[in-house]
């Protein structure tokens, strides 16, 4: 990648709450969708999903938030009454609302009575995948199983895009903070407060009335002895090491907007053996940002980007697929994988992430949060990356 | 409640991992409920409920973890390849391991392929109402919605009770924090970083080696202008008032394990109106603590204390329920609450928290962490109660 072109492009930074016209079009893309698959009615639990619509934010606990989505027209929020201002205040969208008391509630005031009686038993209902089977067996109608929001949030409006670069502007604060206090000795705990209060710090400034509820920033460093099994959470005593590869996880949802970065570094030195697999992952890596564009197919690139790796002679040390989807949460569709057969459009935001692990040895993994454009993809986030920049003198 | 009595009460303090044997009984408590409902298998997705029978804790994405128990024996964990190490390093009892290469992955290699083969498609299998739905249809067997980890859950063990009573001193010394530097002007962002920080530092220090995955701290004061909307979460931006009544909400989960504190307090001086609600507010939370005992009726406490707040004329000022479980998350049965005609037992670890909320004046609920006990109940948190305790001089 040339940097200097690629900043260039970048989309600007947004950090105002949605406008109502923005909720609208997610709106209308989902009951289009419903349309093309003769739904009646999608009904929505993934508070991800409630949130991509409404823009009002819920913690899923015993109390269910059930988003009614007609086929035209406004929704209908079902949700408790201790939560029914809270959805008023939050809630960008028209909405309809629909209160049931408790959890739980004397018999005929349950949430499922209020429910079921906003639901026509003829009725063709969509349902998250993600649903609580608790949920789905007490849905009237004939019920369909079928991703319809999740599908719609794969590509992205400039609005979020402006929002997601934003907030790789926070990670990458955090990043920076990280790699400044990151040397043999300091423990985990102190990397993770200082960076994650560094982004904080940044969010509140930026953003001072970020909902709590889709905000967190959380940056943690897997030293050599662990990084070779990228997804063995390191504990508050872990402690830093001399040389390397360490690999750092910087990831944030900024009132609502998730990314990452990560990055393989070296503190002092780096180990001999480390540089030919450090070396491989940066050419997968590269093969990566040269294959993801409009029309190529994601598990296309797995496969070539696997190639890359193997071709280098370590086939045997990948433990995961070349990158994932974020959006509001740093993890989720579409994925850069085998089996994976769909194409990358324009809008949609990915992490590259192929990464190398060799017990003994380490992790080798930088990723980034990728923006595929008409005429390619570009990096949203920005850090050392060739083994020189990444070496960290001490 | 007579302080010094109660005080005398308390066990004590546990921050060591659980002992093999410990996670053995809670499993055999599990396979006996199974018995008796005559499943040959219980399949686990929630990570909470994982985490009760393993030690072992994940953050749930689109990769699924599925804990299969069969009704003797030791369970089977089907997880990722990326995960499958992470897991054998954390959970501390006996387990079989299924590996699913990655999600997606090609035909034939996916997660549901690797499940169904572990499942005789004759067996009777239970499932948590909590399971979406896209695994439940991947399920083979006789299926049966119940709820098996939960119901075990209900009641804790002595190693459980010492693990949140370790939980609540973080949590009272966060209070504290807290009322320290809350005074009118600060914002919810200091607030919340120096509570949660002086939370975190104390969890480092008592357990160095906590688990990140299920380990934070959570602090945060609702001004007079919010107060009457309990679950409206307020922002980072949200500005401390003079006089109240402001309520304080504490939360953690440490190293696993959950509680909570929250208290109404004034800075100054407390408003001639506010005085009533605060006093009946007292009142119903004595009733709830002098009805909470084995055997007393959890609906019928509900009732008992809603009539308190009714005679004292705040009828239409209930927003929720008496109260809530505790125990690895801070939500979760039993409740105590119309509707709910199940009986107290010892060992069980409810919050006590009525409330009156009154629009233009604000919120009324103090809330603590109980333990249900043979002789009745004792709470495992301690902060000002009074009145005069809880207005702060400015």
């Amino acid at each position: 990648m040339k940097r200097e072109a690629v900043s260039a492009a970048l989309p600007a930074p947004i950090t105002e709450a949605p406008s109502k016209e923005e909720l609208a079009s997610r709106l209308a893309k989902v009951q289009d969708l419903m349309e093309r698959q003769r739904l009646d009615l999608y009904v929505s639990f993934d508070p991800v999903n409630v949130y991509y619509l409404t823009h009002f934010a819920n913690n899923v606990h015993e109390r269910p938030f059930l988003l009614l989505i007609p086929r035209r027209g406004r929704p209908t929020m079902v949700a408790p009454l201790l939560e029914t201002s809270h959805v008023r205040a939050r809630a960008l969208c028209d909405l309809d609302y629909a209160t049931y008391y408790e959890f739980p509630a004397p018999q005929g005031e349950n949430w499922y009575d209020v429910y079921r009686a906003l639901i026509d038993p003829g009725a063709r209902v969509g349902v998250e995948p993600a649903m609580p089977v608790g949920i789905y067996q007490r849905t009237p109608g004939e019920t369909v199983v079928t991703d319809v929001i999740d599908e719609v949030r794969l590509v992205k409006s400039d609005y979020e895009i402006g929002r997601n670069v934003h907030a790789c502007r926070v990670i990458e604060l955090g990043h920076q903070k990280l790699l400044e206090i990151c040397r043999p000795g300091v423990i985990e705990g102190m990397i993770y407060a200082a960076a994650s209060q560094a982004m904080m710090a940044r969010i509140l400034g930026d953003i001072p009335h970020a909902n709590i509820v889709v905000t967190r920033a959380v940056a943690a460093v897997w030293p050599p002895s662990l990084s070779h099994d990228p997804h063995l959470v390191p504990t508050f005593g872990t402690t830093m090491e001399k040389g390397g590869p360490h690999v750092s996880i910087v990831f944030a949802q900024v009132d609502g907007y998730g990314v990452e970065i990560e990055r393989t570094f070296f503190l002092g030195s780096v180990p001999e053996p480390a540089k030919a697999p450090f070396e491989a992952m940066l050419e997968a890596r590269a093969r990566a940002y040269q294959l993801a564009r409009p029309s190529a197919v994601m598990s296309e690139i797995d496969t070539a980007v696997r190639r890359v790796i193997k071709d280098r002679g370590y086939g045997d040390r990948i433990l995961h697929r070349t990158g994932h989807g974020l959006g509001i949460t740093g993890h989720e569709a579409p994925y850069l994988a085998e089996g994976y057969d769909r194409e990358l459009e324009a809008g949609m935001l990915i992490s590259i992430e192929p990464g190398i692990y060799i017990p003994g040895q380490g992790g080798f993994r930088h990723s980034d949060t990728v923006l595929v454009t008409d005429e390619g993809c570009v990096s949203l986030t920005r850090a050392p990356e060739t083994l020189e920049e990444v070496t960290i003198p001490l």
